[in-house]
């Protein structure tokens, strides 16, 4: 039987918006779709205020939510564990993005007791063609 | 003899403030520090003001200024080719930086008539450590 | 309707072995299992020779499986254009292979007309986990 | 004062030789050429035997020496941690290396308890011009 999730979209919603303030502040347009054991689906919403920085579709922000969905991920997965960082990302730019929402999908492909490493999709709401392509890795404290 | 520059710190600052402005505005703290013919310097200010995206010193900063400063050294190389487009970034993670000023140092390590390479050491201002460490690709038009 | 491949397992195996004898030796154990248009499914036999290099199943030789699982790919793709070139490879290694045959498993994620990018699965054979996994870019010359 | 290496380059060719005899055989043409604290200088001889894997300067062998290189940096660093393994490698090929040695520069950009990060560049011997520039990322296990 697969594992379930141990925290659930709401929680994560509320721990985040608390701790991570800078990422996941209400004008910051993200926000958690769905959680599984090993996966998650981020959203980030189209903001066409281009005067601030993460206001457009620009390479930074398909990178945040490359990183922000496999972090989603791993705490849905192993819990509550703020403090595993990001040790590298890798991204590649596929194609250019209208304007509109990006959803991340991201799944972990090794969940080990001191490493993470994460896979994501990045595409256009309710476009089937990819938009990046990321892999990151992520180191876990003893827990 | 080496080449210079073919674009100067204030023209780069110029065209970039008008063409990319969701990067290069005003409250952004992008600002580029030198510039030579495969290379350039450009500094984030810290931003305490943790309520918007970019406004500290996380991931997507640090990635940001990577490709940033990546950016800028090829268009000082080239001259203004705004669609130049980034193809892949990858960076590792070194070390938390303290709340300051982050500088990333880049230098172009391939220019071909279709492709760059950029490699980016990011360092806060004024210490020896790396922060992170980047390769970014540019997809570079005909011109 | 999806489109074919445009080269054959018989026609690539025979491709290759003319022209990059160097990994398609019959010696080298590399062996062409599937092509389709955008994906490739390549086998890595078991060679407990340790004595010559890519006789073990060690990181380089699970890195000859993902490039040439992407370079086939490509190939049954856009067909004999042998000046395509690797331009960058990003590995995450996940798990130690058993002694047992690699399968790499390579779809094409972007097929440009200067550029094509492929993500590839290794796995053991007939194991469900991944062994590695890797995103690959190419430069494909005019054709 | 700078740290020494703890590891002369005789006393790493006799381990690796017994130990990883796979790369490091008498006929695979990897020699260690000097090793500091952080860092070390490995040289691929060029081997015209296009039948045999590693037999030509292609992607896969410009990939082991660049894993070589760093995993010797690490060693030369941390003394004989066999258990040390890649779990990442990230490289960019910048130009088509002639018949020659190939000659693998790296550097630790961070050494860890538990993680090794690793730059490394490969020319061809006696050239100033870069043939591939890599990244790698290594599990430190507990020692």
């Amino acid at each position: 039987m697969e594992k379930a999730a141990v925290l659930t979209v709401e929680k994560l919603t509320e721990l985040l918006g608390r701790e991570f303030s800078e990422a996941f502040h209400p004008d910051g347009g993200l926000s958690i779709l769905q959680v599984r054991y090993g996966g998650a689906r981020v959203r980030q919403e189209y903001q066409k205020n281009a005067t601030r920085p993460g206001g457009t579709l620009s390479g930074p922000v398909i990178m945040q939510l490359a990183d922000v969905t496999a972090y989603v991920a791993i705490l849905a997965s192993i819990g509550w564990v703020p403090l595993a960082v990001t040790t590298s990302l890798n991204i590649n730019f596929l194609k250019k993005p209208p304007p509109r929402a990006l959803i991340g999908e991201g799944r972990l492909i090794k969940l080990g007791k001191r490493l993470a490493v994460a896979e994501i999709d990045i595409r256009s709401e309710a476009e089937p063609d990819l938009v990046a392509h990321a892999t990151s890795t992520y180191s876990i404290p003893p827990w």
